[in-house]
């Protein structure tokens, strides 16, 4: 697919998904967390736009890519972190799109670049918390704010994939992603294709943000609040699965006010309009 | 400049112009108009990306630019006309950027940019209403919806600038800046920096968008209204400068409520929103 087209869905998906409205306990239209504020989505999303060209131009290398996405994230904006987690997904569905003939073959190529990862690209995941300070599932004796882990990825031979695979364990979604191909990004784009053309985008993406959260536990509210505050909100995320606008408002406020972030699952949403915007969709 | 930054200060500029809120009249993020929401702007500020992206790297060809920029608008989103008089505006200006060594040069390029358009610049703006449907004001008689105009501007050995000065009698504000050297823009754009730094963009997009307005009669008003509404709607903008937000939203109200759209007010937001970023500033 053509690169342009590839990182306008990708920027695209990243300004539909932050404009979903309401998420509960995420930065949406009506709602900034102090320091990290709507516009620095915005700013994130199109300061992005030339790796995830470049990203679909290039067919591999699929680590410098993610710490060239969040370098430009960085120089876009003066807010805090916006889109680690985001660009981790999104960037080998880019690099995979790039290569891809039609939308359809993204999904089976992305599963290979995810298979395919290097020691090199182990190396540029941890050069990219350099810029960005974002909480993690601790990846073994390897901290990735340590910078000695550089030097013992590459004594390891330890490629992107097996860092990953290090935090699968420990319940990290967007890793468990790179590790089984994907599998809910897609189906969240199945999801999300005909409920966008039914309601628009904005309560599309509320939707499928709430079905996202109620799969599984958000791995940020895991890491921040706990494993079991992370299975409480899946577990209130079901039971609100049908609930009127108006509740998840109200819900949205107590989630705000409690600090409590499910970052990861807004991750997804933007992975799943991304898939829905290569296929065709456009608002 | 470098290509990628004036395209990214471009999308950016026409992200924060729609995401000021609220700007009395016009879509932003609370309010959509029907057929044309909110999403279809976000939609267009990145399908134009590349663009500008072009434009910045000819130096020349602004014609083509623009009619390449409608039709980019047009492909990412089916919505109504979201951005053509904020293209005719920033247009001129990327291809500016593109050739200046430093921001303190655009507005200087920028207006030797407008004077030395050509006949196939004058073709360019004829052909982009192949796709889209603007209210614009009459050209003389060379009807902008006639396929003969055209070949009477060939004729005439009409430019683009020669065009556009037959609308700036009636009142054009953005053909007034091709032909004055874009002085709300810059002027926009000093005000803006301040502000920004302060409010941060939401609000400060709002308070120049009030100071834009009252400067002179909104010309899509003026076109869809008639011009004493325009003027009606600048003095009410004039009362309102120092007005809560709490004031303007409710305004903002009693315009949707009517139909009162100040288009060419929010377009001359967004050439002042993108000087100002390619000035540095970000979010």
């Amino acid at each position: 697919m053509d690169a342009d087209t590839v990182a306008g869905c990708a920027s695209l998906a990243m300004l539909l998904e932050v404009s979903g409205d309401p998420k509960p306990g995420n930065v949406d239209r009506e709602h900034d967390y102090a320091g990290t504020r709507y516009e620095h989505f915005l700013a994130s999303a199109v300061g992005v736009y030339p790796v995830f060209r470049a990203a679909a131009a290039s067919r591999g290398h699929v680590g410098r890519w993610l710490r060239r996405g969040v370098e430009a994230s960085r120089a876009w904006q003066q807010g805090g972190n916006t889109h680690f987690g985001t660009l981790l997904l999104l960037t080998p569905l880019a690099v995979a799109a790039g290569a891809a003939r039609s939308p359809g073959e993204v999904q089976a190529r992305a599963r290979r670049v995810a298979a395919t990862t290097t020691v090199e690209d182990a190396v540029e995941f941890y050069r990219c918390f350099e810029k960005v300070h974002v909480r993690l599932r601790p990846v073994e004796d390897l901290d990735v704010y340590d910078p000695h882990s550089i030097r013992e990825v590459r004594r390891r031979g330890l490629t992107l994939r097996d860092i990953l695979r290090l935090s699968v364990p420990g319940g990290d979604r967007i890793a468990g992603e790179w590790l089984h191909g994907f599998p809910a990004t897609f189906r969240a784009a199945r999801r999300l294709a005909p409920l966008m053309e039914r309601w628009g985008p904005r309560e599309a993406a509320v939707r499928v943000y709430m079905e996202l959260m109620a799969e599984a536990p958000d791995t940020l509210v895991a890491i921040k609040r706990g494993r079991a505050w992370a299975e409480r909100l899946q577990g209130e995320a079901r039971r609100r699965l049908d609930a009127p606008l108006e509740e998840l408002h109200r819900w949205d406020r107590r989630l705000l006010a409690a600090g409590m972030n499910p970052g990861t699952t807004a991750d997804l949403l933007a992975g799943g309009l991304f898939a829905a915007l290569l296929r065709g969709y456009r608002p």
